[in-house]
C-alpha cells in the first residue's frame, strides 16, 4: 500500500494487424498493471479484402478510433481495481502501430474512409502495411530511384518496396482519381491517433513520427526532407504537387505530439491536458520494450521477424545495402535506428502445418508433436538445407520474387527433418542479416527476442543459439510493443529526464532462462551455413558466380503466365 | 478347339526381387495361357538382411530353384486345363532374372549358401542386385579404370556401380576370405537358372550371358573378353586368379543353354529334352516382350524405371557417356542393346504417399486423391520444380550421391502441387537421358511403356507425353518380361527361324489407349525443362559453369559423420 504514494503511470497503445491492445505500466519497474485488446470488426479478422485481389489489404480508420477508446477505458477500468492505482498518476501517453499503413485524409486530417461518400470505397481507408496492389508502382519508384541524381534510396536498403507509403499513394492516383483529388493529404497510422487524441489533426502541423517518415517514405535531413519535386513529378506531377500538403519536419517519439483532448479524458477515464507521445512503429517501440541498446540486436518472432538495432552515428557510418532502413532516431533519440526482417519466419510453420503436416502429427498441438521428434535430431543428421524464402526475401537481398526451396531428400526423409530444416533455414536466414550489420560496423554482441515464437519454442531458440553462435535472451514483457510505447508515453512527458535509455534501465529487463549456443552444434551449423550461404547466393544474387538468380523468377513468370492464360481462356 | 491342332507354347520364367513368376504363352500370338508366381520364402520378402548394415541385400539360392519348380509345375498344370493345350507342345524355356546379382558356387556349380557349411552365412549367397556393401570397392575400381590403358568402363557409362559382378565379389574377398577362397567361381543369377536346369553347371563350360557380362562384368570382345590379369592384379591378385575360373566367352539369348534334365522334367511336368535359352536380365527380356526394335524405347517404370533401346552397330557407332551399357547382341541378338535408368521413379512417389502425405488425402487410395487434385493443375501453374535424386541419380550423371530438391515452395504451396512437381520431375529425368540417347545417334521415335505405373496411372503418362513430346504406348502384355523370356525359349528352340524379330511381330503388342503430346503443355514443358536442366547441370555435373555439384555431397558427408560422432558417443 505504501507503494501506491509514489507510484506514476504511462499508457501504451499497440494498434497490431488484427487487434489493438493498451496497457497499463507502472514506471518504477515497467511492471504491467493492466491490459486490454480490442479485435476490429470490420473485414475478415480486421482486414478489408477484395475477391478481386488477393493483394489487397485496407483496414476501416473508425476501427482504429474505437479500438483505442475501448482498450484504454478498459484498462483504466481494470487498473482501477488496485488501491494503488488511480488515473491521475497516469502521466503519458505512446502510441506505435503497424506501417507504413497510410490513410488519405482531408484538410482537416479526417479519414476519408470515414466519410459517407467514400465509407464503403476500399481505396479511401488505411492501406494496411501488406498491402501489395501497388508492385508495380514500387519498381517503378526502384527503377526511377536508381537514375536520380539524390540517391533517395540509400537509408532504406536500395530497393522501394509495395508496402511503403509512395507506392500506395501513387497507386491510388492511378487507379482511383476520385479519392486521390478527394484527398488532402495522407498521413500513416501512428501519427494519425496521436493527432487525433491530442486534437492536433491539421496534416500540415500534425507531429510526423521520424521512424515512419525515415523508413518508408524516404525522408532523411540529407536531402532536405521528402524527395524533392523533381523526383517526385518524374513519377508523376501529382504527387509533386501532394509533396506541399505532406510535412517537411519528421521527429522521434520523445517528442510530444501534444496532450489529451477533453473528448478523449471523457471517453477514456485519463486526465485531460496528459503528455501524447508521436508515434512510431511497432518494432521499433518493441525493441525499446525489449531494451534495446548498442550491440543488442533484438528480433521480434512473429509470422515474420522484425530486427531492430541501434547504434552511434558518427562519420564512419555508412548505409547497409539490403536493410530496410537506416534512420536517425527512429528507434531511440540521438541513434541511428537500423530496421531488417525476415518476410516469412512462423508463417512458414504455419504454412507447413496447415497445407502439408502428415497425420501422425495432426493430434491437438502438431507444433509440438513436429518439435519432439524434430528435437531429437542432430544438425546436420537429416542432410536437408532449406531456403526460407517462402514470403521472398525482405533482408538482404529485398526481392519479393524469391521462393522456398528445400535441398537433400532422399527416400527415408521425414516430416520432422524437414520441419527442423524450415526452422534452420530461418536461423541461417538471420545470421546473413547479423553478419550484414557486421560487415557495415554495427556489432551483434547478443541478441533478446521477443514475439510469440520466442516465448513459445525453446527448440526453436536453442536452434537460433546455435546457428548465430551467441546468446539468446527473451524479453521479460510479453507485450514489449505497448510498453515500449508507454515507456515513450512518460519519456515525452518529461520523466526519466525525458532520456528513453533511462527509461529502459529501469522498465524493461529479460527471463532467467538464456538460450546459450552449444561448442558442438555450433561448429556443425558452421559448416551448414556455408552451405545455406552458398545456395542463398547462387539463387538470390544477380552477377554471382553461381548465378541461379534467374530459376525462380522464371518459375514464378511461367506460373502467372499459365494462370493468366487459364483465366482468359475460361472468360472467352 | 481347332486351334488346338497347330498351337505350340513356350514357357517364361522371371525372378524378380521378392518373387518368381512363370508363364505359359502362345507363339502364335504371344497370349497367356497360365501363370504362377511364388514369393521367395527366406528373409524379409523374400530378401536376406543384416542388423548391422542396411545396405546388405542377399538371397537364398535355394529359394529360386524352389521357385523355378513352384511356378513352372504350377503354371504347366493351370495350362493343362485348356483343352488345347499339352505339355509336349511346350518347345522351349527362358529365363530372366535380376542382376547384378551374382553368388559364389564351387568347382560342380552348385551355390555355397546351398551348401550346410555356408548355408547361414550371408556372404556365401547371392548377393542381390540392390547390395550395395560394395560402395567402396566401386569407386576403387572406377579410379583404377579411369587411370587404366584400356578403357574398361567406356562400354557401361563410365562409373562402376556398387550393384556390380567385380565390386560384390572383391568386397566379399576383403570381408570373408574363407566363403571367398571356398568359392571356385562366380555366376549370374541369370546363369545359374539355365546352368542349373540344364544339368550344365560346370562354371567353365556353362553358357555365360553377354547381358550381365557386357554390362555388369566389364566384359567386351573389344579387349578380348573380361578385364585382364594386370588390371585385374592391381585390384587384388585374387581377382586375377579368379578370371581363369570365370569364362573367356558370353552370348545372346538366341542361344540354347542346354536342354532340360530328366530330373527337372519330372519336377515340372514340362517334356525332358526340350531347350532352355540362355538367360539374361530382367528389363532386357521385358523389353523384348514389349517389341523393342531401332527408333523405339521401351521404359519399364516401377519403383525404378529401367530403359532399353536397341540400335543397329557398324562404324558410326559410339560409346554414350553416362548410359548404363551399351552391349552387342544383350537385348536383341545382332544389335547393340542400350540400357539405362533413373534410380527412383514409384519409390519417390511411395516415399512420399508413406512419409509426408497429409491427412486429407490418407483415405482407402491415397495416389488416386492425390492425383485426382494434381490432374487439375497446369504445366507450371504452381511454380515448383523438383529434381528427381531421392536415390541419386543412375543416368546420365551415375552419381548415388546426389539427393531430391523442390524448389519454387510458397506460403501457398500444397501437397498435390507438390506431388505433381514429384512426377513432372522423373519425366524430366527421362527426358534427359533420350537426348544423351539421341545426342549419340540413337534417335527415340517412340516410347513404350510397361510395369506397374505405366498400367495404373494415366496421369501420370499423360504428363509424361507432354513433357517428352512423345507419343506413348502401353505395352499390351503385363508380364513383358517372362514374356520376352518365353519368347527366347522359343527362338533359342529354333521357331521363328531362331530369330527373335520375327517373334516380336507376332507375339508382342500394345494397348488401343495411345497418350499423345499437348502442343500446348509440350510447349510449357520445354520451357520448364530449360529450368530443370540448369539445377541438373548445376548440381549434377562437376566443373559446370554454375558449379553447386559440392552441395549435395558436403551434405551427406556431414550427416555421415554426425551420426558416426553420435554413435560413438552412445558406445563410450
Amino acid at each position: 500500500m505504501n507503494r501506491a504514494d509514489s507510484g506514476e503511470y504511462s499508457v501504451g497503445v499497440d494498434f497490431g494487424t488484427n487487434s489493438v491492445r493498451a496497457v497499463v505500466v507502472d514506471l518504477r519497474d515497467g511492471r504491467e498493471l493492466a491490459s486490454s485488446s480490442f479485435g476490429y470488426p470490420s473485414g475478415v479478422d480486421g482486414v478489408l479484402v477484395s475477391d478481386k485481389d488477393p493483394r489487397l489489404a485496407r483496414q476501416h480508420p473508425g476501427d482504429y478510433i474505437e479500438g483505442f477508446v475501448s482498450t484504454v477505458s478498459e484498462a483504466v477500468r481494470l487498473a482501477s481495481s488496485f488501491a494503488e492505482f488511480s488515473p491521475d498518476r497516469v502521466v503519458g501517453i505512446g502510441i506505435d502501430s503497424t506501417g507504413s499503413t497510410p490513410m488519405p485524409v482531408d484538410a482537416d486530417g479526417m479519414p476519408l474512409g470515414m466519410k459517407r461518400r467514400f465509407r464503403r470505397n476500399l481505396n479511401a481507408q488505411a492501406w494496411l502495411w501488406k498491402d501489395h496492389t501497388a508492385h508495380e508502382e514500387a519498381s517503378a519508384i526502384t527503377e526511377a530511384a536508381s537514375r536520380f541524381k539524390v540517391k533517395y534510396l540509400t537509408k532504406c536498403g536500395g530497393v522501394y518496396s509495395s508496402e511503403w507509403f509512395w507506392s500506395k499513394i501513387w497507386h491510388c492516383l492511378r487507379t482511383d482519381r476520385a479519392v486521390f483529388d478527394a484527398a488532402y493529404s495522407w498521413v500513416e497510422l501512428c501519427d494519425f491517433i496521436p493527432a487525433f487524441i491530442t486534437g492536433n489533426t491539421d496534416p500540415l502541423k500534425m507531429r510526423r513520427s521520424i521512424c515512419a517518415a525515415g523508413h518508408k517514405a524516404m525522408f532523411s535531413s540529407e536531402w532536405g526532407g521528402l524527395p524533392s519535386k523533381e523526383f517526385l513529378a518524374g513519377l508523376a506531377p501529382e504527387l509533386a504537387e501532394l509533396r506541399d500538403r505532406l510535412y517537411s519536419q519528421a521527429v522521434p517519439s520523445d517528442w510530444p505530439a501534444g496532450t489529451l483532448t477533453r473528448e478523449m479524458s471523457a471517453l477514456t477515464g485519463l486526465p485531460e491536458g496528459i503528455t501524447v507521445a508521436v508515434g512510431a512503429f511497432d518494432c521499433h517501440h518493441g525493441s525499446v520494450g525489449c531494451g534495446v541498446r548498442p550491440g543488442v540486436l533484438v528480433k521480434t518472432m512473429g509470422t515474420s521477424t522484425c530486427d531492430v538495432m541501434v547504434m552511434r552515428g558518427g562519420r564512419g557510418t555508412r548505409d547497409i545495402p539490403g536493410v530496410c532502413g537506416v534512420v536517425p532516431g527512429s528507434v531511440v533519440p540521438g541513434m541511428l535506428g537500423i530496421e531488417a526482417g525476415q518476410s516469412a519466419v512462423g508463417d512458414i510453420f504455419k504454412w507447413y502445418v496447415d497445407k502439408l503436416l502428415p497425420k501422425d502429427f495432426c493430434g491437438d498441438n502438431p507444433y509440438a508433436a513436429l518439435e519432439a521428434e524434430a528435437g531429437r535430431l542432430l544438425p546436420g543428421e537429416s542432410g536437408l538445407m532449406a531456403l526460407d524464402w517462402n514470403n521472398g526475401n525482405r533482408t538482404v537481398l529485398v526481392d519479393p520474387m524469391l521462393s522456398g526451396m528445400m535441398l537433400g531428400l532422399t527416400l527415408h526423409t521425414t516430416a520432422p527433418e524437414i520441419y527442423r530444416a524450415l526452422v534452420e533455414a530461418t536461423a541461417f536466414g538471420a545470421l546473413v542479416i547479423i553478419q550484414r550489420l557486421e560487415e557495415y560496423g554495427s556489432r551483434v554482441r547478443e541478441v533478446v527476442a521477443c514475439g510469440g515464437l520466442a516465448e513459445k519454442s525453446p527448440f526453436m531458440m536453442q536452434i537460433y543459439a546455435d546457428v548465430l553462435n551467441r546468446s539468446i535472451k527473451i524479453s521479460r514483457s510479453s507485450q514489449t510493443c505497448a510498453l515500449g510505447a508507454a515507456m515513450f508515453g512518460a519519456v515525452a512527458a518529461g520523466r526519466f529526464n525525458g532520456d528513453v535509455q533511462k527509461a529502459e534501465k529501469v522498465m524493461t529487463g529479460v527471463k532467467d532462462t538464456v538460450f546459450r549456443p552449444d561448442r558442438r552444434r555450433a561448429a556443425v551449423y558452421a559448416r551448414l551455413f556455408r552451405i545455406y550461404r552458398q545456395l542463398h547466393d547462387s539463387f538470390g544474387v544477380r552477377g554471382h558466380r553461381d548465378d541461379l538468380s534467374g530459376v525462380m523468377k522464371e518459375l514464378m513468370t511461367i506460373s502467372s503466365e499459365v494462370r493468366k492464360t487459364a483465366a482468359a481462356g475460361k472468360r472467352s
